[in-house]
């Protein structure tokens, strides 16, 4: 049941959103085969976030879809099974007091992920790009992408990205091993373009490691 | 003439999402040139399936074009001819129970097809993107994609990919070497998640082992 | 003035045809910055054709833009220039009894066209998507794509196109060094299957070469 | 308050025109995370600019979110902050008396900038695509792109843009490293086809750069 604080007016605006949001990058090849996941804070106390649905096509998802759960992952509004990671967002959206979380699967996110594993992260710096995340005042920055192994518990996962996120407070995104990005923002259109501006920057390393190593 | 089973409203329906699919795996370059081919059951016993028709841009197929076909490829229903791989389409609907079966031509498909064809397939584990496919419950699992010979004899080709689903029952797609993708599933809606999530791999792989050989 | 033998319906529907076609190949990247032009031709005897015009951008091209010209290249209908190449696409339609000519400029065809320049042409063979050119039967079909040495002098250009023609009667297609793909159908929709399926391929066979000179 | 002298007219087009180019040019890629910036001049004396503000989304911008700012950056009409990188637009027109300006981010231009900071810019020549750049009439056109350090401190960038605009007067666009390309034209129209052209040629270059290092 819907809590009495929740207007009907903000929770369909922000699912027209996120639905908007979820089409976008789905043309972008980085939601294919039902992949990724999208939230948004409909308010804070109580937490209750919109949600994606589990299996849903996200270049045909409507607003209708998009479900309304709590910090448990329950549906209080909405017909559907939230997305697996429901959890996963819940824990950034408490521990970085964000308003939107995106998770998305690209090619080159899968990749990149794939070749700095070992190292538990990588560190992208130099690029103007890079301003565009929050906080950021100049080029000569140094984001650290952590890198977490992938597991299917996703309590014992929500846990390891806790501590990475307590570990590293001044990530704007961190990447699962061979499953991919999640980013957040202080509202959708902040977490959409963290994750546009990170996607771009995996995808320059990617290729640029691929032409220094064959010495460039 | 149409089966007297067979509801107008279902086959037009049917139809309708059939072009729409098409649509969407044209304009990721998935079906260039009148390639690939799109298939649904409408009916299964006697089989029916809504077929895309023989050398139609896949781009601006409309549901008026799509074919009403029994299992020996005869058009039931519809002006053209059936795709040329009709056969293909109704031999793993009948062995994989499938209610529909998407083929594509890609790029990266075709590239990879071609660097495992001496091994008749390739293995792909530990992605994320594995758990979109029917039955697949973590990313630690090995999913095998075989690759069969190209023919133009439909007959032999048939029987030679029936062989092959057979050997491997837990098999989500397969490659024609140089041709391209198979994949299906339990309604329309399955099969475009596992062709996106089987593309999306394919090209994950292939850039990979790219990296891979140059010492990443 | 226009020909009192066409038809302003059919001109006008061409010219629509030709638009949506030029808008189709922009959004792929093959005529980004008003380069390629496209050609349908309206009235065989005496020729006269539908031709884009230079300069306009190929992404918001309308079917009032598209010119009506002879086989001097000369405006028959319409305001404009015609496309510098006009009298390439004249040559073509006339010795190949082209419908249709279609010329793009990709980043793949441009680069396969440098890689392979000294031989004067690449062989592609094996590749199922083969099937979809004018009277190919079978995916062991070798297609050769003659390489001519580029030049701004149109009717040098021409003759050298003819002269190549003359040679590989069999070809469907043929690139200009370090400029790009010209291709052609009995009509606007065999040119646009062609240019596709060409296009495909010189990309299949510049991302296969690159995997192969490294050991795969 | 707007300036006496500029029609609502014209603004209004003008900005209907930007808002148009920024969607195109982010649908590929170009402008993601609020990335790159675009201009159009709408009065030269004294000089008024149409100008994209400040971290809107490029792919959902509206001519309403375009703004008319002076050559001090100043806001005269519109609300929101203008691009911080407006004073650089505004020493491109001045120098290049141009009447539109575009800036974007891609990741071949980013990789590129890196691989030939060192020299200082990078030559492309022989490409037939060369011939959309204004004044140039042959493929046989070296075209050399400088490369700037980036910087942020606009002033001092926008006196080392105007440095080698100076010195290069033959440029048709520049590079700043790891941030973007900039292109102007003497109108929106042209400045499009010129950005075109250089991304175009920036990947054909990175691709092949790519090729050439493994013995291609």
């Amino acid at each position: 049941m819907q809590s009495a604080h929740v207007s009907n007016t903000s929770f369909s605006e922000i699912a027209a959103h996120l639905a908007a949001t979820a089409k976008s990058l789905h043309a972008r090849g980085w939601m294919l085969g039902t992949s990724g996941n999208l939230s948004a804070v409909v308010q804070h106390q109580p937490l209750l976030i919109a949600m994606t649905p589990s299996g849903v096509d996200k270049g045909e998802i409507s607003r209708e879809q998009i479900l309304l759960v709590d910090d448990e992952a329950s549906v209080v509004n909405g017909t559907g099974k939230p997305s697996d990671e429901t959890l996963l967002h819940v824990e950034i959206v408490k521990q970085k007091k964000a308003g939107a979380v995106l998770h998305t699967h690209s090619v080159w996110n899968t990749i990149v992920s794939d070749i700095f594993a070992d190292e538990g992260g990588l560190a992208i710096e130099g690029y103007e790009m890079l301003k565009g995340l929050a906080g950021v005042k100049t080029h000569e920055h140094r984001e650290w992408i952590p890198i977490i192994d992938n597991s299917q518990d996703m309590r014992e996962l929500g846990a390891t990205m806790s501590a990475v996120l307590t570990e590293r407070p001044e990530a704007h995104g961190l990447l699962l091993h061979r499953h991919g990005l999640y980013s957040w923002g202080k509202d959708l259109r902040e977490a959409k373009r963290h994750i546009e501006i990170l996607e771009f920057l995996l995808e320059a390393v990617g290729r640029t490691l691929d032409l220094k190593r064959r010495g460039n």
